[in-house]
């Protein structure tokens, strides 16, 4: 069975290299992914790959700030920029017996305005 | 050392239940807790405490959707609703050399319209 961690770094590398050769041979066939905030969902290798390859072009870099990873489960916080834009990019993996990733969950929030109500409590930076 | 895992499990379980004299035994002395969406920052385990039980008003609750940790580090995902919100959390911790959390950086993605440049490759859910 992969070890976990390293199938998420080599995950990010292989996004990161635009090596989608290498990026196909992390899921499984039937892997899903999905993204909550949009409600959108793509499912199957082939399909996923070609979402990775073509849903977002542009000549952006990669930093994997953190991943975190147990025998079936995973998460990884990453920042990408184009340059212009910064992206915070969150996902979490769930992997089959073989150690496929078959569901892949991402998020990715944008900057926000500090509610009032705990202005109080923080500090700013 | 506290197991990782373990920790996050009784940091949600104790928000969950308000229990903050529990809560306050999982933070280092100098926990930092940063929300970079907002630019947002608490320093100190009772900074920290105060900030959780005097922030978030209202009858809320949690569900624990994933738990990924390693030795120094973990995430999780929980979904936290009021009845006529709801919200998803997402949480990053480093742990320092005893297992107490010394750094948890927090981020509340809300829903958003999926990108045009996409449609083509993904389905709606």
């Amino acid at each position: 069975m992969r070890d976990a961690h390293q199938v998420v770094v080599d995950y990010w590398d292989a996004a990161a290299n635009r090596d989608w050769a290498t990026f196909a041979d992390l899921p499984s066939d039937q892997v899903v992914h999905q993204a909550p905030q949009t409600r959108e969902r793509v499912c199957g290798r082939m399909d996923y790959v070609r979402f990775n390859a073509e849903g977002f072009p542009g000549d952006w870099h990669l930093k994997v700030e953190r991943v975190g990873a147990e025998t079936r489960r995973a998460a990884s916080w990453v920042e990408i920029s184009d340059g212009s834009t910064h992206y915070v990019g969150l996902c979490f993996f769930d992997f089959d017996e073989d150690g496929l990733i078959e569901l892949i969950t991402d998020f990715w929030p944008p900057s926000s305005e500090l509610p009032s109500a705990r202005i109080h409590l923080v500090e700013r930076y």
